[in-house]
């Protein structure tokens, strides 16, 4: 498939991918390229690559595939730095959350000779790092490739075979639609996440201290959510700006619904909201999502 | 420990309760009294208990321990209609997530001769109905006793032997005290993933069968969590309005604030607000809560 890949930022999705990759094709000669000299250490010592650099021109000088699994806001700057590296016929590939904003961010900075298509693999935990991966955190999750018109069908065919291979389910799709779809199934959930555990944060001590202790479902699985990489999360609100303060618009008018509703003490408008959701519940069960 | 025991409402809870009691004390006769015929079929169909009756005097009659896991709405209700049959020195606990409320409606319908002691058993699962209990629901989980100052401490104690055996941590709390902080742990949590998943069963058909498709881990959670049981929700907002209206206005203004610096494109602040929460997921690991 490809005789060398390098990955850019070994945290859990690259270092997962690394796993991937080494268990399908052991042969295969993966370079862990990273800015951390302490990520490249460790990936050296636990043999998670086969090599570690923190140089930008060594680290992608010979490989077919660059995989890169940054966070989204360094994106354009690595492509810069890497640029007049790349090898002539690679592939490049980036894991971002958001979709049109890396795109931007990246088609400046590479030469006609390098094919640069866009992807996302919906595939995550809390943790973070290069010791946080796994072979099978893609396994049954989405891979969504967002193509450019300018992408060469037989290597998006080789990726897509690529992704296949290590388990995902692979969907091409349009860049800005994947931006919206995401700002709900993703990106809002995280928000109100991270905001209703802050919010307990800011509790006087007694009443956080008892949060902790009583911490039951609900509060629970959220601050799962909110212990998310705080660096990935940021750059992702600042790159999906328009579409999740579009989402948060409309969610923010349903809040004010329910609070007017519970104010009030209407059962009825309570117990139909709270049974219309039920629904599509169902229907991720039934689509295996669950 | 007790020779019979009515449960009054044969849902999770109460199916989960049957199973934990035949488990630990094969030779206590346990009732069903539950006002669907429906269920109480299906409870002697599956023998989930040894008699099952829609008649409450009937149910209640002889039975040392009375278990009322109905939805916190009924509560009142139902302890009216048992009042006249209930036994000399029998205790009678409740299982409701709010209890300021539920010792309001309770205790104008009890006779001196029986002690009812508030409680919680914080544990739950999406499911409901006779068939989604299992024996193993309250292990590790929370039992709170939220005592009136009229309790028996022998009789307290009983019940805290009883859950200990059933394998709860039990502990004893302020009503008062206890509504707020599970407006914070649960209560709030469930509202706002009701919410969104509300939003996003709004959306235009297309953007909708998009959003089950791809739906990520947050949205995915939020789903789980939003298929709890309408009635009983219904009836924890009505019923906790003060506490959960009072965590809601925190929660908005927090969101603002994220809103906020997402219009601003500020990072440091969405980096800052991003970082703090995840010391509140440590914690909650510790806790052995996770």
């Amino acid at each position: 498939m490809f005789s060398q890949i390098t990955i850019i930022g070994f945290g859990l999705i690259g270092s997962s991918f690394a796993k991937a990759v080494k268990a399908l094709y052991p042969k295969t000669k993966i370079i862990c390229l990273d800015t951390s000299a302490e990520v490249c250490e460790i990936v050296l010592q636990d043999q998670l690559a086969d090599d570690a650099t923190t140089n930008f021109a060594e680290g992608v000088a010979n490989s077919d595939l660059i995989f890169l699994s940054t966070p989204v806001g360094v994106m354009g700057e690595v492509c810069q730095k890497i640029s007049p590296a790349l090898k002539s016929g690679a592939i490049l590939i980036d894991t971002g959350s958001v979709k049109q904003a890396v795109i931007d961010q990246i088609v400046p900075h590479i030469p006609d000779t390098v094919d640069f298509i866009p992807c996302h693999p919906i595939a995550g935990t809390e943790n973070s790092g290069p010791r946080s991966g796994f072979a099978e955190l893609f396994v049954k999750r989405w891979f969504l490739i967002t193509p450019l018109s300018s992408n060469k069908a037989e290597n998006i065919q080789k990726i897509s075979d690529l992704w296949t291979e290590i388990g995902s389910k692979v969907e091409i799709m349009d860049a800005k639609h994947h931006d919206l779809t995401l700002a709900i199934t993703s990106h809002l959930p995280h928000l109100i996440a991270y905001t209703i555990v802050g919010t307990a944060t800011d509790l006087g001590d007694d009443l956080r201290s008892e949060v902790i202790k009583f911490s039951a479902s609900g509060f629970r699985d959220f601050t799962r959510i909110a212990a998310s990489d705080p660096v990935m999360w940021r750059d992702v609100f600042l790159n999906n700006k328009e579409a999740v303060l579009e989402i948060l618009q409309r969610f923010n008018e349903d809040l004010t619904d329910m609070q007017k509703a519970i104010r009030r003490s209407d059962g009825d408008k309570l117990f139909d909201m709270f049974s219309k959701t039920r629904a599509i519940r169902k229907h991720i069960i039934d689509a295996g999502q669950a």
